[in-house]
């Protein structure tokens, strides 16, 4: 398959070129690295992307970027960020990307635990993950051909702890290379719908 | 109590008019009806309305506009629009309230049956009303002076049959009157971070 993954130099992304790489032909994206350079919050970069990529098997997201702060201290700018970035920007990747996968495609994007549970200073990643995986759930209803939508929603990953552990105080580390297996049933597998957790 | 209530005049907000109204003091807020007027997308008139009235011991919404339309369909007007008013409109909101509510006082939002039920042109529905039980439970976390946060979550209101019940085939419909119960208990009890969902 061919398979266009953004955010592929990421904690995760690499996980997922790990997992998936060895099988299949992989065209990885990114802001600032890459085979191909995108920005999810500006529509008009993803179009041009996909416009020089052609048709593909899978679109997968292992990016989308976030802003953390106390409830409230939040600025409109932390909000706007975490819904135009991580949220409109995998929903607009989505969507832009319809008609560039063959039938029977997948999409495949990255939400979190944060979705389930809540931390301090995270209330922008409960709402946004929530949302991607509401997203995720009413597409699958809609989208044509056969295509196929999912979410991967990892734990705090392992190799993030020494990062932003201190703010997940008591949580089990997942291994990256755990959640990249949730891009192997979404890409490989036949489910629609779903949101894969690795807790 | 006194109580600020947005979308007093809405099919839903008449029935928590009609459950709180006989015990408490509510104040009728709408964008083109009642005692207060503001509009949920404009944060500067809702800080206006605010400062107007002082402090409560609840503020509840039984507002929120999404727009409808087929996945595929679905302009980026609409995504805004349905960003804007039901998600945005309620968190700001909230959010703006906070200094406002005397100290144990509630917040009340208003998310619907599509979170968990999706259905065919309810995509935003799904998003918005997952994205607003997120902030709920994340906010409930650090919200100060024990204010506590709920949603309540309606199935397809029998009110509401002869104009969108086509779009819900199958549903049972739900009276606004017991909708209308979770507004009392998320104002009168003494729960946060909870979603009462009436299916
Ligand atoms: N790390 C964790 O513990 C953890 C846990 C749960 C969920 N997640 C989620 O997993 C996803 C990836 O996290 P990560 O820790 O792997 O992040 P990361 O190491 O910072 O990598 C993110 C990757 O995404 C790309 N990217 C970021 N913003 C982009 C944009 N606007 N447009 C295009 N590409 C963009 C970056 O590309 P360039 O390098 O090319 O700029 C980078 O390669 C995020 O959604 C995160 O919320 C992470
Ligand atoms: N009806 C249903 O079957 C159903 C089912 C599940 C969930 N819900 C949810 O319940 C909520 C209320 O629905 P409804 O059917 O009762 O709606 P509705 O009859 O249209 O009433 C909405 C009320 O909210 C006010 N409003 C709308 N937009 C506003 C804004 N931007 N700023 C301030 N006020 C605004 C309106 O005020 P004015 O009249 O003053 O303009 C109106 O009184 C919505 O969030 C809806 O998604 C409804």
């Amino acid at each position: 398959m061919k398979i266009l993954l953004i955010g592929a130099e990421g904690t995760l992304g690499r996980a997922v070129v790990d997992e998936l790489g060895a099988r299949h032909d992989i065209v990885r994206a990114g802001r600032s690295h890459g085979d191909l350079r995108l920005d999810l919050r500006d529509k008009a970069s993803v179009q041009a992307a996909l416009n020089k990529l052609g048709r593909v098997d899978a679109i997968a997201s292992a990016a989308g970027k976030l802003a953390f702060a106390p409830l409230l201290e939040l600025t409109d700018e932390q909000w706007a960020l975490s819904l135009q970035d991580k949220l409109m920007g995998q929903v607009n990747l989505a969507l832009l990307g319809v008609p560039h996968l063959n039938d029977g495609g997948s999409i495949t994007l990255t939400t979190g635990i944060l979705s389930q549970e809540p931390i301090l200073t995270g209330v922008t990643a409960t709402l946004v993950n929530r949302a991607l995986e509401g997203f995720v759930v009413g597409a699958a209803l809609e989208l044509p051909r056969a295509l196929r939508i999912n979410a991967v929603s990892p734990g705090l990953l392992s190799e993030s702890v020494a990062s932003f552990g201190e703010w997940f105080r008591g949580f089990e580390p997942v291994p990256a290379a755990r959640a990249a297996l949730g891009f192997s049933r979404s890409i490989e597998g036949a489910d629609t719908g779903k949101v894969y957790a690795y807790v």
